[in-house]
């Protein structure tokens, strides 16, 4: 289990033209989307002739309700679920961003990071920009803002082939909707068709909670345009580099009934954990996995391993935001929300628990001991992924290398950290043929250091914004 | 799966005595029994020598802060969560209540439903009392305000063996705690002990979760002192009665990880999986369940069965209470939020889907139409339970027997009106074996008709309130 | 000036009945109001055939939207404003009370005080009743469900019999309305009419605010009977008591354009402010009044004393409830927010400051030293109401007489401790005189000790609700 | 009376600099500032290296709280609250603003209008600016931002030479407040200093407020600089053209207790009326004004006639943002809220009304009818400045100059249509006296169409924004 301390998650996005419900669409598309990003959510639609948008702090419930939506009802809309990966937690960070320049008004929603985020800002600072929020987005926008082309498509293909990075990026003016992908293909993105006209979203399962249908995905490198009225066609915004798709959103950061590639999320987890299985057999009397996450892949390794699959633990599914957390005393004396395990499966069992990876280690450590408490025998645990060893710069919040647990510690070493009586990763090739596709077409670069895009010196934001 | 349209939950109630962190103690527990009770949450505390409550509707989450839990920090308190049994949706019912009496204040949480609320209140207001809530809860201070004992002991004991119905109960006064259980133990009530302080609880998650120690179960008919000082001793509201506890509870109402009788929930709905392959095999590629509450005994079919368990069906977890419902015509053009299938894992499959129990039918045909729809070739629909033809007086607000799908219908009659291949429901003496316990020892009604009380004429609670 | 601090203000009733817009007019009255109480504000409407009632902290505009008032609509309401008399500050004392008893149900909203609520209340508690409240409404109301009488009209009469002390009253059932007033109409409560529906308030402000006639006052000891159909009638509580209308309310407590005895509230303060420019004459440059309540009385003895009266003072309008108050160190740095003189209306000029009455001295003290930082030469306080130097049990929160700076001082004495160059106040027989009603006929007990009802043993509340 | 929907305010503005209090003073200015703008406020402050903000719909006490003033505590902060003169009512248009440029980060509070503010844009937006808000503010950033200079304060400066219109402007950086006012002066601005600390303010009552002493008020074309550390020193935006205070500030704006040019508001009001009564003398029985701006014109009209002053208007002082507006049908039925009559002060009297201006006429109308309903004999209506004829261009929202009541009316028309006995307006002349200084050094455009600034075309907001 990757934890909000741990691994922090995506952003998701979302777009629709030509629907007439298209606020209210977006809004349930922003409910499937929701487990991307718990940070902020927002909706911005085309109102007559200018674009009103409305952001707020916290999930799609808490921001948006019947008198919001009618305020934005209209045919053209984007929406944007945060998990902030550049830039603070802040409101004024919260997506679609909107802004106003020569080519009229312009919606943005963004998944992913840039890497060349800091030089860009640079450079547009020094001819005269002025930034008011802290997001990789607001460069974008500045960018197209001060490309010479008179054409508006000109100047946002212009100005993606100078940004670095991965993005599943969403743009709306009043008559048309841009959809771009990273040219590794590193972010998601995918287009849908509902009654005629166009959708797109970070994942598949937003399309199947609107009632869309999947059409394909949008390509490494691709923009495409979707006019209000006419054919939509798609612009190259750079080819030749290898796919790089994020290995980790077969991982960990889909929703289980997503696709990607024509391949379901859940039964490629399953089969993670069937490999797992293979891989690393133990005897033992049950096995379970971390909720939710893990819960495909534990089922795979139980099938695999023909050891009954049991729900071990339980996930309190109630503690929101504002929950106050036990104080260290309470703690110490065994107050635990998060997770509870269930005695009658666990007490003088041999478990084999089952995780999709581990980050810093404190988590899985917290769950072994929990498992013993309980009256577990023997805890063997299983992580259906490789070690975590470098620093994800393209949208997961790992970049300080340091307090990933895998970095400079041996397996031995790390099951002694934790307390697991074994501990097995699945290799990168085994995790890489799970999946069903080539080691090329994956980014594992946090797994292998194997970075697709020649990272230029990434500078950390500085702290004087 | 049950629905809240369906059948509404339980309330939760929780008491604790003598502990510094007694407020949150008591938050924490809410949190655990939240599954419970999503209508309204309440906290009341002694505070220096009165009682204080908060209370409000929605989440625990949504309804506690830092700040408020502040103002009841104390070393006594009871809580409560609610969703509705009796009485109208509206703050005003929303427990623990707190009453001033000629023995001073009390405040009192209260799970379950009184069948006798009505006769009692009409014999209450002809002795001039007046009313200000809907709750069965007021009605039994009353009648503890009404004895003519000088003791309060006495009193409380003389005004349970007035009240017939089901209930678990805690009462609270600035140096006592009284915790009740009906006499045929209908509604669950534990105990549990954390650092030679004593809690009461609906459920054992609560004491997992507050690290406490599980001692016993409150008998049937059990009325437990617990004061600030001294000893716990027992007293008893009535005998002869035969035990009668909700199985229910084992089905759909209690979480995973909690135990009645010493046997873990998520065991016995295992249990009740493989029961009803056993019972009712089928030849099918995979085997799915509603998610939550019939995970469970999915997975025990499964692997009776021998076919693999697939997660079939994803919950949408954002869904708040606030949320907007879809409109027919998007409806009708496929929006579903709650539940999205896994077309791969359905796909040109024979399916069965597991499920706990059926009251109206609307939702299992709902969910059959989205396995078809999501390409299923056939769909065999075992339910865990047998068909529940009969009006829960005790606290399931399905008093309107005709809306009961099993009322006057033959299975093959309900399975048409469902749309699946296939129904079965497990029968009445399988259920009862697969819980472990004799036939005697459960209130079964709901699926008998064999109330364990004989009920009093009950008058349904009129408009003029 | 009265301060918050210093003295409370009492409530505000209505009612209406047999108008399509019942609940609406009720919440522009309660805006009229709205200066009697800020603490709490409520509205009962009869739905369909039971009764509705919304209550919240706060302001009439923070506790009612469009949508709770379109949920209680109905041609029958009665509202409340508040500001504890009685009973802590918790939101289960806001009013409107709604109860049900053998009669059905009632709504009471109370503007006063009961001296025997605490006699009532152990007797009622002797008796097997609970209180859920610390209010002397709920009093009324089981006193009523207690009568033994099988006609309303008959309890409600018996009931009040029973009650001492001061009180505005309406009671509201679904087909009829009662206001009843103190036999010594100590509390104001007058009767207005509508487009043919009669309406009840305690000022007149009230029904002009909403366009409705005034017709007369309710009489001291009537309870008016005001049936949806029918004629109007009235039923005598008791008699022979002495009328004494609290004085406070022309000094203090009303709003301007209220009237009271057919004698308008400015120009009774005018008046107050004339008699006391004639009676304690000063030779001085400019009179100025503390805002709001004084400005009458300052104009008042402006024009008397031919002196120009000057805005010397200016109240802040904007400090809500959420306020936060400067720290200590700031306000000795001169942080001011609620008043702040006119440098150039005092500087260098002998100064007459007129306030409507003095209680605990503390910002008549502060204001002085106001005007000397802002450059008075002098400062001559005039207060338009004698020393105020006994408790007011009738619902002005002064029970602490050790408080009171006017008790076992000499004007001499006070002046010496507020710090201004004289200090006059109105004498009683001419504040009486201002009025324009015998001394008979009020009640000045704060100011003499002569209170009109022999006061039985007044228990303060305990503790220990 | 000028109401909200007649002529709206302007916005308020403060800055300090050094002090360790400045966010809490900050808000407590704001607070004596609410009456210049209850739109939204905010308040910006230098956190550690970076700058923080925290923005809001509503008044300063909906906006801010303990801990939100907890983030921003520092020893810098500037603050705004706003009424909406150009821009939407968003919360993105809400200030101050914060930027990051070249030269590192900025915030900004404006009070005013630039009239070449949508030139400037058209220029900056041809050269790749892109712009998030509505408002003037964010051009000047841009305009900051845009200048070659490697100094900030050459940038500042130069930004501002480019700039038309009026502003009161404070910019805050992590080491320096920047203090400017448009070379007319049209805007007012004043430094004040406090423990030896700067700061600056729209008016003095925020001076007083805060126990500051006024400095002096920022010479027209002043960019004051106050370093962290070090001496304060002006640079000159601008010289050679005439001084051009806005006479409404006077008239209507400011708070009674502030002065400009060393003249307080309340004192130039009352000679305002003052002159009134020897131009327009008139015989009558009462002299009212309307509350509250009108007051003090009104008692010195009354002082001058020797008339007696009587407050013959009750404002209601708790109808907030939220208020439910009533119906037409209960504004027909008489159902008034803002304003009432005091009968008894009116009835059968011959009325004097003073009011300080009119534009749109229709609060003049209503006020006049509502007098005659309370039984007025006779209304005179005189106006404590001249005819309002012409658009202004520099922060007062009357653009739509059709709409200006006096826009091709003689004032014996306009007295017709609002239905008084008589109306006399003041003359420019005489209201330019009555403030003391002569025509030269006012702005009275919107009274003679005499305006400052020689109006490059102005062109309205697109609305495709």
């Amino acid at each position: 289990m990757v934890t909000l301390g741990e691994l922090r998650e995506e952003c998701g996005v979302f777009g629709v033209i030509g629907h007439r419900d298209a606020a209210l669409l977006t809004y349930y598309a922003l409910y499937a989307l929701q487990h991307r990003g718990q940070e902020s959510a927002g909706i911005a639609s085309v109102r007559r002739d200018w674009i009103e948008a409305r952001r707020g702090m916290g999930l799609v419930s808490e921001v948006f309700d019947d008198e919001i939506l009618g305020e934005l009802e209209s045919d053209t809309a984007i929406g944007h679920v945060r998990y902030s990966t550049s830039g603070e937690s802040l409101l004024v960070n919260a997506q679609p961003i909107v802004v106003r320049f020569k080519h009229g008004s312009l919606a943005l929603a963004h998944n992913g990071n840039l890497i060349n985020a800091h030089l860009l800002k640079e450079r547009l600072e020094g001819e005269g920009s002025i930034f008011q929020t802290t997001s990789d987005t607001e460069v974008i926008a500045h960018l197209i803002a001060r490309q010479p082309w008179s054409d508006l498509e000109e100047a946002v293909l212009a100005a993606l082939k100078e940004i670095r990075g991965a993005y599943g990026l969403v743009i709306m003016t009043k008559d048309r909707l841009f959809a771009a992908r990273d040219p590794h293909g590193i972010r998601p993105l995918v287009l849908g068709r509902l009654n005629g006209t166009f959708v797109v979203a970070s994942e598949t399962c937003a399309l199947e909670t609107i009632g869309a249908e999947f059409v394909r995905e949008i390509e490494p490198g691709e923009l495409l345009v979707i006019p209000k009225e006419g054919e939509v066609y798609s612009l190259q915004i750079d080819k030749g580099e290898r796919e790089a798709f994020c290995v980790f959103e077969y991982i960990y950061f889909a929703r289980p009934d997503s696709d990607f590639r024509n391949r379901n999320v859940h039964l490629v987890r399953k089969n993670l954990g069937r490999f797992l299985a293979e891989d690393y057999p133990v005897i033992a009397d049950v096995v379970t996995g971390v909720p939710d996450s893990s819960i495909s892949a534990a089922s795979g390794y139980a099938e695999e391993a023909k050891i009954p699959y049991q729900m071990g633990l339980i996930k309190n599914r109630y503690l929101g935001r504002t929950f106050i957390q036990p104080t260290q005393r309470l703690r110490e004396r065994g107050v635990r929300l998060k997770l509870n395990p269930i005695k009658q499966v666990v007490w003088g069992k041999r478990v084999v628990l089952v995780d999709d990876s581990i980050v810093r280690g404190t988590t899985a450590k917290h769950i072994v001991q929990l498992l013993r408490l309980a009256g577990a025998k023997e805890v063997h645990l299983r992580i259906s992924s490789p070690p975590y060893r470098f620093p994800c710069y393209y949208g997961i919040d790992t970049s300080q290398a340091s307090e990933l647990v895998a970095v400079g510690r041996s397996v031995e070493e790390i099951r002694e950290m934790i307390g697991a009586d074994s501990l097995e990763f699945l290799s990168v090739k085994r995790m890489v043929e799970a999946c069903g596709f080539s080691y090329d077409s994956f980014c594992t670069a946090c797994f292998t250091g194997d970075y697709p895009v020649s990272l230029e010196k990434r500078v950390s934001l500085p702290n004087d914004f």
